[in-house]
């Protein structure tokens, strides 16, 4: 179709395609409005008459980005057709500033598809990390794990078909299905909220399952808003709060001026300095953490992994017990 | 302790005292913050110098709502602490303009409580409504789903318990507990968007189980707001909206001036005559609901029925697996 | 441009052309996602397997906003450039679930531009509804009126321009700027949250300056999304709640039964037992203004109206004082 | 009165008493819900059966805001009265997620109280910042501005004061007050918007008459969520973000391990060095300044200048033009 609004051609390349995730979920950018140019315009109707021009789209998205002036983000905004295991669903409606429209259990029949784990994402519960995990689980739990999985999926599905052919109400046949169970959704964000999603959803201390949605949304945004992407990664993703303490430590060692920064001879702070200026032990191993050099994440999509919505709307159609159209 | 906050003693007499709501769940008042004085006060700083007063709170409160005025309601605040099936607070949590903190099973042990549907509640799919429930299933079928809903829970509560004493992660054990199993969480909302929720949820198209949990809220609003409750009742609830079509309609039907309102001699209008109105079948058939008269619902709480905290979160402790604290 | 994208015809026609409001005020529409096709796509989402087809698009359109299931309308977005006077925009902004980026005066250097009411709508106070206007004022009031507004406003501007040229900051120099003096926005709301807005913007009780902006942008909309706007005049703007003593009211006038509505023979409600039924005096006026047969209204576009984006900007401009680019 | 509700006497002290801000502007703390154990008790609900108690209040509210936990924060509530001048709550009304009540100039008349900036406050315009002020302006230009306000300000007085006479419609005759005129408000905000709020309007780079609230709001915040407070300071206010490239360049210069922190002998980045690694010319100054010590900010409030409600009151009275009570 023709239009005479902003167009992403890198997000055209990829409307409407499904992007697998986990074993049977998906992410969709199904539709978009704007672009980084959307974010410059709206930025610059704050600088009208008598204002010197800042130079480039990207110099202004950045410093709109590293300020925190983050309301002409909103001016962007994106929709996705995703698919999940319902525990996942439940962390990511959290996030309250997004328009939902979820597949109703009380209406409709559900697809009778469920998560399992692959063998190297089934983990021990971490010590350091109260919610997260360690290292990988000896080979005999996950299999011992995987049968009882098959064994509750198989008597929940036997149950929940069983009820629909007793003609019992919908929305209490559902109420044995397990939080493994996919479900789907429309989900409409503007670019401002996304990436506050996206910053916690692919850090390591989410849950990994959400983590791999995040991921791809982030391959997503790349393609409707590259600058804003970048700018994020730079400012958000991969920055950290220097605490006021940390501050103070720092200020210790590194000599800052305007003509250049220079470490301070012969400087140290040990943990117990540290401990003075008020740090945690926690807080001395999250210092340390921020002061490594960081890496600079991808999240390039795979273009060979995309799915047509046909195919992916077939499979679950497949998976709706009984013989309904 | 004392303040000189505003204080609704009605409020004070339930405050912290958990009512039970369906097998396991249960809902508490804990705080509170203002009543119908702190929606008059809002709504006169708008109404300064050079104004009438209006003569009593209750005449201001119920003008305000009538006329949709709802933001002095947002001035009062209500915190909950309820505990529901994961299949009702997967509804409830789509209000979004409420804070919620909710019991982690990435963090925590699940108490392994499950949702059973009593016999009188156990129904077939209706017909007519396709999200809702028709008369009653055959006993028999209710026997059997008790006995299969019994032997999925035990072997999901196993393999849950299992897990943990293989200390795999607990964000992945609990993948397969069924969305009957009981959560809770800290729910705080303004007057104004709790409203908004009873209107959905004490609807008789809610899913019963929710409608439970609304009736109960209901009741504890009607003490902390009693000029607001009773406005909501007359003006929202048991209003329903009269469409540009059914107006139109009903015009024929009642000659409506300052002295008084007739019914306008032989006046009748058909079937036919509605579509010709504009009006669809399902209209017309929601145009006679709504000219029936309509009764009030009367929220009460019954006072014996009141836990204590202490006991509410024993019943919760024993529910959970293992040997823990 | 090409796009994927979901694209409405009608609202490619007037995209980027600026429409007048007032004096010197505008609105644009100047982006936009989704159209009724987006409502449904995102409802039937809902409905998946196992569920009966609607037969058509308007009519799910229409049976979602009659029962206010209002969430797939948050699946549209349209984007708006406007400009209106102080006042109006402190009214306008009070609508929360929006994105904006206002003209800041801070940075910017503000046009001279300001609202002169024209004498058909420069009203007296009105008696009976306290927040509005009665019948025209004298000629002679309104001659005096805009004298002492060109004065007024001659003095403001000479200030203002006065303290740039002596390079006081442009954050203090703004402070006696009258709130007639436009200023100019990016708007960016959702279907849902802009038919709320337009049903209490369009309403007679909101002031009529920001009624014509109502009026221009429902004239938009339904370029947009012409099913949700015809279903939002008859199920929103025209229709109105029924209340519970009203309808307690009503049924002894009309019954109402699935073969047809007839008028009770003989039977009248007079002011005493209205106010048996609980009416107030001005709720049996309201009932009564209910009762008529409604209007339909009409927010056709005028075409011959549309400026030219370059048209509006340059008279922004020029109104810049100073000597600036 | 008696409640059995959260109580935090250090709020008690002030409840309801006015604090001034600018010459005719207030502050009031009018109600509060919940305090810091609020905080910990919503975060505890995630921490059920089966997790370690972290030791203190304390130590868990500075844990939840340094890691960006801010939902716990929701729970707490505070509900404000505020008299501000026009142009400062056009700025504070961009903060959404908040309650509002204000006087409404359609309904009611206006007191006519303008604000008039102090010698010491009267700047020019800054080349540094273009939306910021700098160094005072000459005592000859500020007298001259003086004059002006009060000349524009008498014209605006008796315009509308005439036009009230005439019984023009309040709603036009207010249209040419300057946006200097004082207005008020209740204003409600939950603890974390609160603080996010006060984050962005106690900055430097936010207008100076909107700190002197948000300084004035900071020192009540204190007194009801002391621990949050502490927290705040320390995380988020003077904390700085640590950006990708930023972390980069750090990381020559300290190295940082379990066992502590040593500046790196002789090591140096040199401005060419920061460009090398992505840092424009401006982001080399903002790290220069963010590794600075920091100061720990005290928002005391000084007791003696509180005024009771009805001093403010009458002076809001008397201003107000006419006879009217």
């Amino acid at each position: 179709m023709d239009t005479k609004r902003l167009t992403a051609p890198a997000a055209e390349e990829i409307l409407g395609r499904y992007y697998p995730v986990l074993d049977h979920g998906f992410v969709a950018l199904v539709d978009y409005m704007g672009s980084d140019e959307a974010v410059e315009q709206a930025a610059r109707v704050s600088y009208g008459a008598g204002t010197r021009k800042v130079s480039q789209t990207r110099g202004l998205v950045r410093y709109l980005r590293r300020h925190r002036h983050t309301t002409p983000s909103e001016m962007v905004e994106l929709k996705f057709h995703c698919a999940m295991p319902m525990f996942v669903a439940r962390q990511w409606i959290r996030h309250r500033t997004a328009s939902i429209n979820e597949l109703s259990a009380r209406y409709s029949l559900m697809p009778l598809l469920f998560y399992t784990p692959a063998e190297e994402h089934f983990a021990l519960q971490s010590e350091a990390n109260k919610q997260g995990r360690a290292g990988g689980a000896p080979a005999a739990v996950y299999r011992e794990a995987v049968e009882r999985w098959e064994k509750l999926r198989a008597a929940a599905s036997d149950a929940y078909s069983w009820m629909l052919e007793e003609d019992v109400a919908r929305e209490i046949a559902r109420i044995d299905l397990p939080v493994s169970t996919y479900t789907q959704w429309y989900w409409k964000i503007d670019l401002h909220n996304l990436l506050h999603f996206l910053s916690l959803r692919v850090d390591p201390r989410a849950q990994w399952e959400i983590q791999e949605f995040g991921r791809v949304i982030a391959g997503m945004v790349k393609r409707v808003a590259p600058l804003s992407y970048e700018a994020w990664v730079d400012y958000d993703l991969e920055s950290r709060p220097l605490t006021r303490a940390e501050r103070d430590v720092l200020s210790r060692l590194v000599d800052a001026k305007a003509d250049g920064l220079s470490a301070r001879a012969g400087a140290t702070v040990s943990p117990d300095d540290m401990k003075d200026a008020g740090l945690s032990l926690r807080e001395i191993r999250e210092l340390v953490e921020k002061l490594q050099a960081p890496e600079r994440p991808d999240f390039e999509l795979d273009f060979a992994r995309f799915r047509s919505a046909e195919d992916v709307a077939a499979e679950m159609y497949q998976a709706v017990p009984g013989d309904f159209q």
